[in-house]
């Protein structure tokens, strides 16, 4: 019916692994991907160490549309991304000479070291990903796109590159929210899933202000769709004596709900 | 030289691939995997499908000594982990009489419906996790450990089932911060990295009480070693003109740092 154009996200770091730091780019890089019609569709965390990475990037380059990575493209000798993606592709490795001339606009005082110039390695036939942050760029090449890993830079070099990337048509979103348990509302909720197999439908408890309650998420490229399986869903609540409310933006499930 | 144990969790659902949802298990998993020996090695996070589900458990069961896999236990028609797991297996699936009298003991005033009765039906063979928070259970089978969502029940259901976990040495850590940035340190550092290949040295610039620095993470079995790297890493800083912090606890990679 639509064409769907999938991604993976390829979280490289040893630090989410150990649990020292909190992952804040899988979110991002979500919403802003379903915002172009692109649909992650996997997430890996992998840690620092080549065969991994280099077998990983083969694997989901391969099965998916797009494939983002993000750290591992810093100076130190455990950012070991690009080189691992270049091998990857069975490229050499070269220092790019618009890499070299954006760190020296930035810090015009620095020596560039060796450490520093790793950071304006690229493989042959990458495209660098410009970093407005801290000049040191990500890189694309084929479908695979190096990103850093700092939640802020990650976000700009997105930004500046995602004018490349073909999206399908975007899944729309609608989320209605109940303070009935799963357990009432379960059987009809399938129903409703079963005459509309192309609108993905999610029971999400949690706490909401203060209340416990659930979120129903439905989500579906056709807007016609979208609109009367939510219909459905309100005229299952009410059937069941509730008033369902239309809720927006995001939350955390944080609490638990009475099943 | 030390027995490694390795872990892989499997985040399901949609609603974290959708960026609808933060992801809260995967650094608490970490963090407590690590205390009892156990590494995380990989995490995936995989859409609430049938197919990817099945074949994602087979595939890292095989590889890892422990899985773990939060999300899809509950009573609607888009919680199918339980199934799937039990289809990975390859046995029937049978409603456990301990979880039905589990439910009927918290909720005493509900209808075992049978989208409630949904959550007591596991895989042959399955030991049941208990579940404190809300009675529906998780399970352990074969390597697998099946945990619900939603992060304070995750959270639960782990700490109950942890003492069956066979752990390893654990990672100790030690971090150093520096107001350096990583250009200056990253060649000293790559040599001490090399005189100390089990010693984990990982480098990562974040702001910090609003300074931006770099805080060099060393991780390693042996507490001696990790001494001795840390030492190296401290004379390496001074010998840049700087003092050493060490600093205890996590923070979060928020800010760029300059390279």
């Amino acid at each position: 019916m639509n064409e769907t154009v999938t991604a993976c996200l390829l979280v490289i770091g040893n630090e989410i692994l150990s649990g020292r730091t909190q992952d804040k780019n899988i979110q991002y890089l979500a919403k802003r991907l379903n915002d172009i019609g692109v649909r992650l569709m996997e997430v890996r965390v992998i840690p620092d160490e080549r065969e991994t990475i280099v077998a990983t990037v083969n694997e989901v380059r391969a099965k998916f549309d797009y494939v983002f990575t993000t750290g591992g493209i810093g100076p130190t000798h455990d950012d070991i991304t690009s080189e691992c993606v270049g091998e990857a592709f069975g490229r050499k490795m070269f220092r790019h000479p618009k890499a070299i001339a954006a760190l020296k606009v930035y810090y015009p005082d620095l020596e560039l070291n060796e450490a520093r110039l790793r950071m304006t390695t690229v493989p042959e036939g990458a495209e660098l990903i410009e970093n407005p942050v801290s000049a040191a760029p990500g890189f694309r090449i084929g479908n695979v796109f190096v990103l850093a890993g700092v939640p802020v830079i990650m976000q700009a070099m997105f930004e500046g590159v995602k004018h490349v990337l073909k999206g399908g048509l975007p899944m729309r979103a609608r989320a209605i929210r109940i303070g009935l348990g799963e357990g009432v509302i379960a059987k009809g909720l399938g129903e409703v899933q079963s005459r509309y197999p192309t609108v993905e439908i999610g029971s999400y408890p949690s706490a909401r202000r203060g209340r416990l309650g659930v979120s129903l998420v439905l989500r579906a490229v056709d807007p016609a769709l979208l609109e009367r399986a939510g219909e459905e869903v309100k005229a299952l609540i009410r059937s069941l004596g509730e008033e369902p409310e239309e809720e927006a933006g995001e939350e955390e499930p944080a609490q638990p709900a009475k099943a």
